[in-house]
C-alpha cells in the first residue's frame, strides 16, 4: 500500500486498537466476566473492525482506481475492489 | 445506469423477485404463520436483496469509475462509492 | 406467530413499507435513475429490513423463549433463535 | 460466563486466533503487503469475529434464557440478547 508514513502510521494504530480490544476480550473471558459484557466488548470490536475496513477500501478505491497510474492498475485495481464486495456482501 | 437492455431486464427481474419475497411475508403474517418460518423468510430475502447490491456496486464501478468517460466522472463515481461503502460498513 | 392485533397491523405495515421501497427502486431502474442514487435507494430499503428482523427476532425471543408456555416451546424456540443468529453471522 | 473449562479454553484459543490476524495485518501493513492482501486478511478476520460472536450469542442464549436458573435471570439474559441483536441488525 502506498500510503504516506503519516496515514500508515494512523492506520497501524486503528490495527494495534483491535488487536488491543482483542487482549481485553480474552481477560474479560479469562477472569469470568459476565456473558453480555464479552458480547458488547465483541460488538464493539467489530464496529472497529467495519471502520477499518471502509477507510482501506476507500484508500483502495482512489489510489489503485481513480487514481490509478496505468490501465491496467486501474483494471486489476477494479476487480480486487469486487472480489471484496462480494465477500461482504455474499 | 447505462447498462445494456439485457442487463436492465435482468437486474429488475431480481428486484421484483425481492418484492415477491416481502410479499410472500406479508401473507404468511397475515395467515399467522410461525414465528421462525417468518424469520425464514425475512433471511432470505436479506441474502437476495445484498447480492443484488454486490451486483450494482460491481456494475456501477466498472462503468462510472474504472471505464469512466470522463476523469470527472470517475471522481464522482468514486465518491458515491465511498458513501455507499460507508453506509454498509458503518 | 402470536401478536396482539395492533402489533400484527404495525409488523405488516413495515413489511409493506419496504415493499414500496422496492416499487420504488424497480421504477427508477425503469426510469434510467444514476446508479448512485439507485444504490442509496436500496441501502435504505436494507436499513429497514434489518430493523423489521431486529423486531421480530426479539419478539420471538420474548414470546417463544422467555415467556415460552412450556418448556419443549421454550427449547424448540431457543433452537430457531440459534438458526438465525447463524444465518445472519455466517 | 459459566462455562466449563473446556469450552472456554476452546472459545479463548479462538480469540486469541483472531489477535492473531490482527498481528499479521500490522506486520503486512508495515511491511508494504498489497492493498487487495489486507483487505482479504481483514475479511477472514471479519469472518471469525462473526463466528465467535455467532457462538457466544448461543451459549448466552442457552445457558442464561433457554436454561436460566431463576425468572429474573431469564428476564436480564432476554434483555442482554435483545440489546446485542440490536447492536447488529441496526
Amino acid at each position: 500500500m502506498a500510503h504516506t508514513v503519516l496515514q500508515k502510521g494512523k492506520i497501524i494504530a486503528r490495527v494495534r486498537r483491535i488487536k488491543g480490544q482483542m487482549e481485553g476480550i480474552e481477560r474479560a473471558l479469562e477472569t469470568g466476566a459476565a456473558c453480555g459484557e464479552v458480547l458488547r466488548q465483541l460488538a464493539s470490536a467489530r464496529g472497529a473492525m467495519n471502520g477499518l475496513t471502509a477507510e482501506l477500501m476507500e484508500d483502495h478505491l482512489q489510489e489503485h482506481v481513480v487514481h490509478a497510474k496505468s490501465e491496467q492498475e486501474r483494471q486489476s485495481g477494479g476487480q480486487e475492489m469486487v472480489d471484496v464486495i462480494r465477500t461482504y456482501l455474499k
